[in-house]
């Protein structure tokens, strides 16, 4: 209620400022018997890390996980899973410049005024340092996955007007994260560093788009009317931080489309027919994977538009607490750009969304 | 939990599918004191009634609205309002050739696939006839917002590939839902009244792009973290039948700006800098009215993407329930383009959520 | 969270006074696949119905279930139950005496300083007769629990100072329902017949306790910590009108033993040590079926207490809106004892919390 | 939903095993522009903590809290407050005896039921060390009733057959922690504290009641049918480790009265008839503060009561994972009552669901 938790069955609540000693979270709800694999997380952990590259923000941050309850002899108990991450990397000094400035397009004023106070070191509760939390939530959620055979990967498909142009289907996912900007298709890869490299010079940001595909899913993850599966990965993806619109399937292209272009025909597979892997299937996709909010068994697809960086190196106009028009200037270590370090936090949401719907649908029948 | 529910303090549930009696909905959690107008609620479903204009489908509904409970001598009690909404065109013979087929981007499938059962006629409980019952909770939050100086409108602002291309603060709301498209900009209206009846000729459908403005909401609505404002109307949106999109603000189209020019600099109107009045202004609103999930007092403007309407009256390929690949025809009434329909149900929702962090907002402070 | 629903999967909320047209509810989470008997819905009600007999109240009300969704060819669909009972008997002109009274012991007067306002016809939405729609709920929950062989049986312990001192083991359960007090030792029912009768007669009230055993459920029902087995069944339990408390297997009475005593040992039974059927056994149940917050397979029971019916026939002194102090002398048609009419009320919001847990304990494991 | 959080709006979810390194939580809600007394919470912990007194476990915790979160410079901001609690005492030795025996009465054999694993060590999740947590969302909470003048006083009311026989008005509650006991009747506590050193000689333990008297709430907290100010008590209670029962106001004594002796009468206060201290009040307060489940105004008091520990230092007959049937002797170092150190658990607890409720009693009128 009070905005610190996601998810219903498999639920995570976190909590944390950038500039206190630890953030952390509380993951209720994980299936008990899942052998954890906490390097999994720490790499998890490290795809999200401040520092990696020179076209992300240089904050050191360890985020060494440390798991302190809900994990018995490397298994989980099904008991609730609490964590910290230490906040290693706190120059507060570098906030005192905004001390009294509500930096524009960030949530300073929105929070004094929602709250009558806020910590105003790093954007305090604001700060995207809260998305390491979301991380370890969803490296435990695609553990869960990753045993039903579900599969959910990212990559940064859009970067300013770079786009990848290639169906997902023709990138080899695997390579995401063998470069900086987490784009499988190397040669816009490149095209994308050398155009985040040449904004940062600038002291400025650029946005992007992250398209995200999860493979494997059972037919039936979702409930009807309200709480529908696209319904709850939306909720999920506004939910990140930057982020502003949210598309499943053919998305805001397939409005211009007509009904016999855009349905999807169903056919039969001969191999599955009857048996245990019995399903039909879809020979178009433009559903994006769910029908009538109901995963039906193909890919699920959807992409998260996220805004240019809110903090830039160069002079904006403002109003301070005392309501008089100032200027402001960012400073300290930011990034150009947050889409590289994006990915893997979409990957998060939609794990943790998947893995709640795939413990509701156990439900569904008698 | 299992989907019929949305909302926390201000929460609406629903029941009902197209060929039974009648659908209906509890409201629990409406403020006691608020003088209830019946025919608002009655004109709010007009709006989303069938058979209206030439362009929408023929069914006759008369979708008389009876409160059961919750209002006392015209107020609300405080207490949960219970409403049913009779059926009065139920034609299930219309269905019997659908029976044991599943058509294409309908929720036959998932449902049957999901409950290992499902009511047939009509689509059931995935049939649109349910977004009437969102109505009746829409158009009772619009009157809770109405006490407070918030109101919300939506617009058909695409069909096909024909838009408005002018700001909304250009266009006169008021005149939406002067014209069956419900587009308050004439020329473009008339042209999409012709897409339309053009598309419903071939006997196809098409999709659109409905926007919405929230004037007068005051800063500090939504939760940080999970529970961010756009994260709620996110989820609202995506849970409304046919949507596949959401962006608020800047959206998709902002992701190629740099943080320079997306900024949504702050300034003071020099008549609001005290007293009960009191706030502070963006120059720009790339933003969406919404900063770090939180409202920062400037409109809240958003687009839901609406695909085609799944029934065409086109041959199409499709599976039976005995996995045998078969034909479909579409038969029946249906909607060629539901946009004109959609505008309601999207205020509807939006106002639902509003209502709700409203009320939420109640709890922040000591 | 405003108070008209319980249960998370299993989840039924109400709505409705004892003077408008009718009185309702939804059901939303009920698995799909399960056959509904509706007249047992209707034997159900009936056990609560008014009029049964010379000690209870003699207004008159049909009770007849309507159920508009849901339910497809008499199966339960998975999507959500609306159903619907009239109100046939609202002699509204009864109450205009208390029109602006507050009733003592009642929920008159806090009401009004809650909401602002109220209707008092009744008793409004505090009125005793929202519990027939636990009855319908818990008529469904009874049926799926059927399908798992587990049974709810409750009957009247306790009324003012006569009570069943016999184990429930020694009684035969079945015969609860067959005199009107329902209380399966026929000697004590008889004293206690005479006993309401009298206090009917004086025009007074008089309390009671009613018992409640849950056989055959499972091991693993209930959550650590906050959400125990028994922590749910204590919270539906003080839900219903006029109860004022809960004890469990040895309840206030276990407080004087000593651990050696109250402790239950563990043994085996040879039949149930490998296979389907393995479980173990305890020699006594002190622990009334649960072991911290959790079923351990042995019987479920618990104890409910029910203060005297606030309306009396005699003259109180009281309050009225003005704030002037007043006679009140109660009028119509009211209960002697609520006891009789209570088994069934308790049965069913057991049996909803035992479906809720039911379903929670499938997502326990992965 | 999986159990380990209780509230709505003011909501807190915790984890940890009595063997890990440490334990914590997570508080939603909490309001911000509260001045948080640590030194507070650290006094509240105190009363709960082991190795207090002889009649106590000899455990030795130091329980220091460490806040992580949601407070900046000594005031909360809103956002959720993160806190955790080092186990310095975790002698894991001590537990081997037990690592595959189900001890007579505990949550060993129902946890390994459900979740086919579990933490031995001490018991796991299911050890009452979880309660240190409560006691700091206790704490949290009481300082937000006290911002409104609501106080929370609970003392040990019956130990074995003991019990305190004095009205709770005749006795000075500020007395409660002066002794080790946490009796405010000096005579009765010595007579408990004999008894309980006598059972702890023995090698056995006893129950005993808390009774629990919450003055100065307002009138109107509560919501109508389920959520029931009482019904969350109830909840809240039997969620506690070792409570066996929950009675408010008359509770089962209430049972044998009549309506003409339990029904509490109103009258007007002269100085409270207008303004804003205008509320009326009952002569007597067998409803025990609720009426119709919400507040009067009047004192709100409740028992609870607790069952003999389980753990003993005498020679049980169980069963153990292989289902074989042993012996069992408790070893260690445990509590011979639990009494003493349970009522600051019952305060904490009342206090999470008062503030709750005073929460949720903002959203109730428009």
């Amino acid at each position: 209620m009070a905005g610190n938790s996601i998810g219903n069955l498999f639920k995570i609540t976190t909590f944390g400022e950038s500039h206190r000693e630890a953030i952390g979270g509380i993951i209720d709800g994980c299936p008990a018997g899942l052998k954890l694999d906490l390097a999994f997380i720490q790499e998890e952990l490290a795809k999200r890390k401040p520092g990696q590259s020179k076209i992300v923000t240089q904050r050191k941050e360890d985020d060494l996980i440390e798991i302190l309850s809900g994990v018995f002899e490397g298994v989980t108990t099904g008991t609730s899973i609490g964590f910290v991450i230490k906040n290693t990397n706190q120059k507060s000094q570098d906030y005192s410049h905004i001390k009294d400035k509500y930096r524009p397009s960030h949530a300073d004023y929105t929070y004094q005024s929602k709250y009558g106070t806020r910590d105003y070191r790093g954007g305090g509760r604001s700060s995207a340092r809260e998305t390491a939390c979301r991380v370890v939530g969803g490296a435990i959620a695609k553990q869960v996955l990753l045993h039903y055979g579900i599969y959910v990967n990212a990559y940064v498909a859009q970067v300013g007007d770079i786009k990848v142009t290639k169906h997902y289907s023709a990138l080899d996912l695997s390579t995401t994260y063998t470069n900086s900007v987490r784009c499988p298709d190397k040669t816009v890869a490149d095209l994308m560093y050398n155009r985040i490299d040449e904004i940062r010079k600038e002291g400025d940001t650029i946005g992007g788009v992250v398209s995200c595909i999860i493979t494997g899913a059972p037919t039936g993850l979702g409930e009807p009317v309200f709480d529908r599966l696209e319904a709850d990965l939306a909720k999920a993806m506004l939910s990140i931080n930057a982020s502003k619109g949210f598309e499943i399937g053919s998305g805001f292209d397939g409005v211009a489309q007509k009904g016999s272009e855009h349905n999807d025909e169903f056919f039969c597979h001969p191999e599955h027919v009857e048996g245990p892997t019995k399903r039909i299937y879809t020979k178009t996709n433009n559903s994006g994977g769910v029908q009538g909010g109901i995963s039906n068994g193909e890919d699920i697809y959807f992409n998260v538009a996220f805004k240019p960086v809110a903090t830039i190196m160069q002079k904006q106009q403002t109003v301070n607490e005392q309501l008089q028009e100032v200027d402001i200037t960012g400073r300290g270590r930011h990034d150009p750009c947050v889409l590289p370090r994006a990915t893997v936090i979409v990957e998060s949401m939609a794990a943790l969304v998947m893995v709640d719907h795939l413990l509701k649908n156990r439900t569904t029948q008698l």
